[in-house]
């Protein structure tokens, strides 16, 4: 029997730019007896990271542009808002809203390759309103610098510990959202079984589970928004180090988008 | 803290057509010491309820309809297997082949309503080649029949054991894999917080985790295809039983696909 333990690291106060996460998480994790080891997985919630890397901006410091303005108007938005949905954009995807809805919805390829709603770009759990959280200018580094600091910290061996930074997507044809990887630090983004064989010895050919996006949506099933846990915990997983594993490596390449 | 525990049920025999899944669920479970209780959760790999169901069918018995030779031709498969994809389809949504791929892609939506590659019709993992495993004809029921069973069995509250079915999909922005819930039994599907706050008291008004999504996700951490682990059991998670969810609480109707 393989056995895997998900818990919540309790107690982190609200986040602030400068704030040291890897602090923070230390001193939670201890005050509720925990240390970290080798095989061990933290997921952690995007916010928290944008929050303490100071990635957010102010509607009322944004003089929205031309294009934003017009984007606004097809979907009911606050042209500020659309100005930094478009400035975190490469492409827009689709702009669509329903006669019947107060306000559409914008998609967009994100500068980090992520095709989501609003470019990631989040207005709710601030404590300010108007403010807009906007994803880590580099979530595969942040993640990178907080796994081997809890490598460090704990004494074990380098890329031994694995971080996921998630953040909550929704799905084109499925209700309701799940969390997905924009960082990853050790853990395989894909855990390729290319050229292995099935249990019958049939060649596994396209299968290559997105293991990085399984620990986020399975991070949800404790990380509820309300109850303010943005670092989950998980023990007893099996994977193998990737010090090379990026959170692009889950982004389907744009020739293969069947809907570019 | 919270926490959650998930692990594998071992020793599960290749299931054939007629073999009673529960009793051999209980039987393994009792062999790892296990009991089941008010509130634990078991997710259920599709393919061995389609073949205890006889959810399953031979090439060599299909005969191709125009129809299929046409697609098949387009895309580089088996006209008779395309004939079953069509048959368990009530939309075609993409049929593509990229000059360079050996086989394309076609993209339906199952009569259950699941847009997936395949109309979900696997050839993998069975041990007769040439067999297609079928989604079984009613998920939700194939649940529920379970949860009433388990709960009895173990003397647990009428509801309050929850079944996922979960199935393996592709996603169009993202590469890998991830499992989905494709049935479910007393477990919401969905988990609105339309109406609650989040942490700061601002009104969570597009948040609904897709609660059997995010389980059946996390199962795929531990449901590897070579091991042979197709039943996973949670404990630990709080959920509010709901005897009326079903997979399709989880389908976006078609007037919100951005992509119809």
């Amino acid at each position: 029997m393989r056995a895997l333990t998900i818990n919540t690291i309790e107690g982190l106060p609200d986040i602030r730019e400068g704030d040291n996460l890897v602090e923070l998480i230390i001193e939670k994790l201890t005050a509720q007896r925990q240390v970290l080891c080798e095989g061990d997985v933290l997921v952690i919630a995007q916010k928290i990271i944008s929050k303490a890397e100071g990635a957010v901006c102010h509607v009322d410091d944004i003089t929205p542009t031309e294009e934003a303005i017009d984007v606004a108007e097809k979907v009911n938005k606050d042209p500020r808002k659309v100005t930094v949905i478009l400035s975190e954009s490469t492409r827009l995807v689709k702009v669509h809203k329903h006669p019947a809805a107060n306000e559409g919805i914008i998609i967009t390829e994100h500068r980090l390759g992520h095709i989501s709603a609003n470019a990631a770009v989040d207005e709710s759990n601030t404590d300010n309103p108007g403010e807009l959280i906007l994803l880590p200018k580099d979530p595969d580094t942040s993640a990178r610098i907080i796994a081997e600091s809890l490598c460090k910290y704990y004494g074990a061996p380098e890329h031994s510990i694995g971080v996921v930074i998630s953040d909550t997507f929704g799905r084109p044809w499925r209700l309701g959202q799940t969390n997905v990887a924009i960082g990853v630090a050790n853990v395989p983004a894909l855990n390729p079984l290319y050229g292995e064989c099935d249990a019958w010895g049939r060649p596994l050919k396209v299968t290559a589970p997105a293991l990085a996006d399984e620990l986020a949506a399975a991070s949800g099933l404790l990380m509820s928004k309300q109850g303010k846990c943005p670092v989950i915990l998980f023990k007893g997983l099996e994977w193998e180090s990737n010090p090379d594993s990026k959170a692009s490596d889950l982004l389907r390449p744009t020739q293969e988008d069947l809907f570019a």
